[in-house]
Protein backbone atom coordinates (compact mmCIF):
# COMPACT_ATOMS: atom_id res chain seq x y z
CA UNK A 1 0.00 0.00 0.00
CA UNK A 2 2.81 2.83 0.07
CA UNK A 3 3.43 2.20 -3.97
CA UNK A 4 2.29 4.98 -5.33
CA UNK A 5 -1.50 4.93 -7.48
CA UNK A 6 -1.52 4.08 -11.21
CA UNK A 7 -4.68 5.91 -11.06
CA UNK A 8 -7.07 5.70 -14.38
CA UNK A 9 -8.62 9.05 -14.01
CA UNK A 10 -5.66 11.63 -14.62
CA UNK A 11 -6.80 14.69 -13.09
CA UNK A 12 -8.88 13.18 -9.97
CA UNK A 13 -6.96 12.83 -7.02
CA UNK A 14 -7.35 9.48 -5.77
CA UNK A 15 -6.07 10.30 -1.93
CA UNK A 16 -6.55 11.78 0.80
CA UNK A 17 -4.66 15.14 1.13
CA UNK A 18 -4.06 14.62 4.72
CA UNK A 19 -5.50 12.97 7.99
CA UNK A 20 -8.87 14.54 8.51
CA UNK A 21 -9.37 16.06 11.94
CA UNK A 22 -12.89 15.55 13.45
CA UNK A 23 -14.12 19.11 12.77
CA UNK A 24 -12.73 18.07 8.33
CA UNK A 25 -14.58 14.82 8.70
CA UNK A 26 -18.09 15.65 10.38
CA UNK A 27 -19.67 17.67 7.49
CA UNK A 28 -18.05 14.86 4.77
CA UNK A 29 -19.72 12.28 6.59
CA UNK A 30 -23.33 14.17 7.08
CA UNK A 31 -23.11 14.56 3.12
CA UNK A 32 -22.69 10.76 2.60
CA UNK A 33 -25.29 9.60 5.34
CA UNK A 34 -27.79 12.07 3.35
CA UNK A 35 -26.73 9.57 0.39
CA UNK A 36 -26.50 6.45 2.36
CA UNK A 37 -29.91 5.65 1.23
CA UNK A 38 -30.64 3.77 -2.18
CA UNK A 39 -33.96 6.06 -2.66
CA UNK A 40 -32.47 9.25 -1.97
CA UNK A 41 -29.78 8.17 -4.73
CA UNK A 42 -32.47 7.56 -7.20
CA UNK A 43 -34.14 10.73 -6.52
CA UNK A 44 -31.06 12.95 -7.02
CA UNK A 45 -30.63 10.31 -10.44
CA UNK A 46 -34.47 10.83 -11.59
CA UNK A 47 -33.96 14.82 -11.03
CA UNK A 48 -31.25 15.34 -12.85
CA UNK A 49 -32.04 13.56 -15.87
CA UNK A 50 -36.16 15.21 -15.96
CA UNK A 51 -36.10 17.73 -19.43
CA UNK A 52 -36.23 20.70 -17.53
CA UNK A 53 -33.61 19.99 -14.68
CA UNK A 54 -36.04 20.07 -11.67
CA UNK A 55 -39.32 18.10 -10.28
CA UNK A 56 -41.87 18.13 -7.84
CA UNK A 57 -43.43 15.13 -5.52
CA UNK A 58 -46.15 14.01 -7.93
CA UNK A 59 -43.21 13.84 -10.59
CA UNK A 60 -41.63 11.44 -8.45
CA UNK A 61 -44.23 9.26 -7.04
CA UNK A 62 -44.78 6.89 -9.91
CA UNK A 63 -41.16 6.45 -10.81
CA UNK A 64 -40.01 5.21 -7.24
CA UNK A 65 -43.27 3.15 -6.73
CA UNK A 66 -43.61 5.25 -3.57
CA UNK A 67 -45.98 7.41 -1.64
CA UNK A 68 -45.78 10.95 -1.70
CA UNK A 69 -45.17 11.51 1.85
CA UNK A 70 -42.26 8.87 1.93
CA UNK A 71 -41.04 10.69 -1.30
CA UNK A 72 -41.69 13.94 0.61
CA UNK A 73 -39.51 12.85 3.49
CA UNK A 74 -36.29 12.00 1.22
CA UNK A 75 -36.38 14.85 -0.62
CA UNK A 76 -36.41 17.27 2.54
CA UNK A 77 -32.83 15.24 3.68
CA UNK A 78 -31.46 15.88 0.39
CA UNK A 79 -32.61 19.70 0.32
CA UNK A 80 -31.04 19.94 4.24
CA UNK A 81 -27.54 18.12 2.83
CA UNK A 82 -27.53 21.33 0.67
CA UNK A 83 -27.69 18.67 -2.51
CA UNK A 84 -31.16 19.94 -3.28
CA UNK A 85 -32.61 23.33 -4.06
CA UNK A 86 -36.43 23.56 -3.13
CA UNK A 87 -38.79 26.00 -5.11
CA UNK A 88 -42.15 27.25 -4.12
CA UNK A 89 -44.50 28.18 -7.01
CA UNK A 90 -48.24 27.94 -6.73
CA UNK A 91 -49.28 24.65 -4.37
CA UNK A 92 -46.17 22.78 -5.53
CA UNK A 93 -42.57 22.41 -4.52
CA UNK A 94 -39.89 22.10 -7.28
CA UNK A 95 -36.57 20.32 -6.61
CA UNK A 96 -33.79 20.82 -8.66
CA UNK A 97 -30.23 18.94 -7.72
CA UNK A 98 -27.43 21.80 -6.48
CA UNK A 99 -24.84 21.49 -8.70
CA UNK A 100 -21.67 22.31 -7.02
CA UNK A 101 -22.87 19.58 -4.29
CA UNK A 102 -23.65 17.08 -6.88
CA UNK A 103 -20.85 17.30 -8.95
CA UNK A 104 -18.64 15.67 -6.10
CA UNK A 105 -19.82 12.71 -6.62
CA UNK A 106 -19.47 12.24 -10.39
CA UNK A 107 -16.70 10.49 -10.76
CA UNK A 108 -17.31 8.11 -8.31
CA UNK A 109 -20.72 7.19 -9.88
CA UNK A 110 -19.49 6.88 -13.29
CA UNK A 111 -17.29 4.73 -12.24
CA UNK A 112 -19.93 2.32 -10.13
CA UNK A 113 -21.90 2.19 -13.11
CA UNK A 114 -18.97 1.05 -15.49
CA UNK A 115 -18.22 -1.08 -12.96
CA UNK A 116 -21.64 -2.46 -12.76
CA UNK A 117 -22.41 -2.53 -16.49
CA UNK B 1 -30.36 22.88 -14.30
CA UNK B 2 -30.54 22.25 -17.89
CA UNK B 3 -27.76 23.57 -18.93
CA UNK B 4 -24.82 21.84 -19.42
CA UNK B 5 -22.43 22.16 -16.74
CA UNK B 6 -19.08 24.09 -16.32
CA UNK B 7 -17.11 21.74 -14.57
CA UNK B 8 -14.22 22.57 -12.85
CA UNK B 9 -11.83 19.26 -13.21
CA UNK B 10 -12.04 18.36 -17.02
CA UNK B 11 -12.02 14.53 -16.46
CA UNK B 12 -14.48 13.95 -13.61
CA UNK B 13 -17.94 13.31 -15.42
CA UNK B 14 -19.79 15.58 -12.40
CA UNK B 15 -23.38 14.21 -13.36
CA UNK B 16 -25.00 10.64 -13.16
CA UNK B 17 -25.22 8.52 -15.95
CA UNK B 18 -28.96 8.15 -15.82
CA UNK B 19 -31.70 7.20 -13.85
CA UNK B 20 -30.50 4.78 -11.01
CA UNK B 21 -31.87 1.77 -10.80
CA UNK B 22 -32.81 -0.08 -7.13
CA UNK B 23 -29.96 -2.29 -8.23
CA UNK B 24 -27.69 0.23 -9.02
CA UNK B 25 -28.39 2.58 -5.91
CA UNK B 26 -28.00 -0.25 -2.88
CA UNK B 27 -24.60 -1.07 -3.43
CA UNK B 28 -23.51 2.44 -3.69
CA UNK B 29 -25.63 3.76 -0.65
CA UNK B 30 -23.93 0.46 1.00
CA UNK B 31 -20.45 2.07 0.21
CA UNK B 32 -21.89 5.59 1.14
CA UNK B 33 -22.76 4.32 4.57
CA UNK B 34 -19.69 2.64 5.34
CA UNK B 35 -17.99 6.63 4.84
CA UNK B 36 -21.11 8.04 6.40
CA UNK B 37 -19.30 8.29 9.95
CA UNK B 38 -16.47 10.82 10.68
CA UNK B 39 -14.34 8.41 12.78
CA UNK B 40 -14.46 6.04 9.89
CA UNK B 41 -13.32 8.64 7.33
CA UNK B 42 -10.49 9.53 10.04
CA UNK B 43 -9.41 6.56 10.18
CA UNK B 44 -9.14 5.47 6.51
CA UNK B 45 -7.52 9.17 6.29
CA UNK B 46 -5.03 8.09 9.24
CA UNK B 47 -4.50 4.32 7.52
CA UNK B 48 -3.81 6.04 4.03
CA UNK B 49 -1.01 8.34 5.54
CA UNK B 50 0.91 5.67 7.80
CA UNK B 51 4.81 5.65 6.37
CA UNK B 52 4.13 2.29 5.68
CA UNK B 53 0.35 2.30 3.92
CA UNK B 54 -0.96 0.48 6.78
CA UNK B 55 -1.51 0.15 10.24
CA UNK B 56 -3.13 -2.29 13.51
CA UNK B 57 -5.58 -1.29 15.95
CA UNK B 58 -3.01 -0.30 18.81
CA UNK B 59 -1.50 2.37 16.07
CA UNK B 60 -5.05 3.97 15.78
CA UNK B 61 -6.33 4.20 19.35
CA UNK B 62 -3.81 7.54 20.35
CA UNK B 63 -4.46 9.53 17.17
CA UNK B 64 -8.18 8.92 17.67
CA UNK B 65 -8.44 9.12 21.38
CA UNK B 66 -11.15 5.82 21.35
CA UNK B 67 -10.87 2.80 23.13
CA UNK B 68 -9.77 -0.72 21.00
CA UNK B 69 -12.91 -1.92 20.99
CA UNK B 70 -14.20 1.06 19.36
CA UNK B 71 -11.73 1.36 16.74
CA UNK B 72 -12.22 -2.12 16.05
CA UNK B 73 -15.59 -2.33 15.41
CA UNK B 74 -15.44 0.78 13.09
CA UNK B 75 -12.59 -1.00 11.30
CA UNK B 76 -14.60 -3.76 10.92
CA UNK B 77 -17.37 -2.42 8.87
CA UNK B 78 -14.66 -0.34 6.77
CA UNK B 79 -13.73 -3.69 5.76
CA UNK B 80 -16.86 -5.39 5.40
CA UNK B 81 -17.43 -2.28 2.60
CA UNK B 82 -14.97 -3.34 0.92
CA UNK B 83 -12.33 -0.14 1.85
CA UNK B 84 -9.90 -1.64 4.07
CA UNK B 85 -8.34 -5.06 3.92
CA UNK B 86 -7.30 -7.01 7.03
CA UNK B 87 -4.22 -8.90 7.17
CA UNK B 88 -3.35 -10.80 10.65
CA UNK B 89 0.29 -10.71 11.43
CA UNK B 90 1.35 -12.75 14.56
CA UNK B 91 -1.01 -11.19 17.19
CA UNK B 92 -2.26 -7.93 15.24
CA UNK B 93 -4.26 -7.51 12.69
CA UNK B 94 -2.89 -4.98 9.97
CA UNK B 95 -5.17 -2.76 7.80
CA UNK B 96 -4.77 -1.39 4.23
CA UNK B 97 -6.52 1.00 2.63
CA UNK B 98 -8.53 -0.74 -0.41
CA UNK B 99 -7.00 1.52 -2.92
CA UNK B 100 -9.88 1.25 -5.86
CA UNK B 101 -12.32 2.02 -3.62
CA UNK B 102 -11.04 4.68 -2.10
CA UNK B 103 -9.89 5.78 -5.21
CA UNK B 104 -13.34 7.13 -6.19
CA UNK B 105 -13.75 9.04 -3.35
CA UNK B 106 -10.41 10.92 -4.17
CA UNK B 107 -12.18 13.96 -5.73
CA UNK B 108 -14.43 14.40 -3.76
CA UNK B 109 -12.78 14.72 -0.60
CA UNK B 110 -10.09 17.05 -2.32
CA UNK B 111 -12.70 19.38 -2.97
CA UNK B 112 -14.04 19.34 0.31
CA UNK B 113 -10.40 20.08 1.61
CA UNK B 114 -10.15 22.77 -0.46
CA UNK B 115 -13.09 24.22 -0.09
CA UNK B 116 -12.41 23.97 4.18
CA UNK B 117 -8.94 25.54 3.67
Amino acid sequence: MSTSTPADSACCLPTFQGPLTTEEAEPLAAVFKAVADPVRLRLLSLIEHTEDGEACVCDLTAPLGLSQPTVSHHLKILVEAGLLTRTQRGRWAYFAVQRPALDEFGSLLRRRRETAA
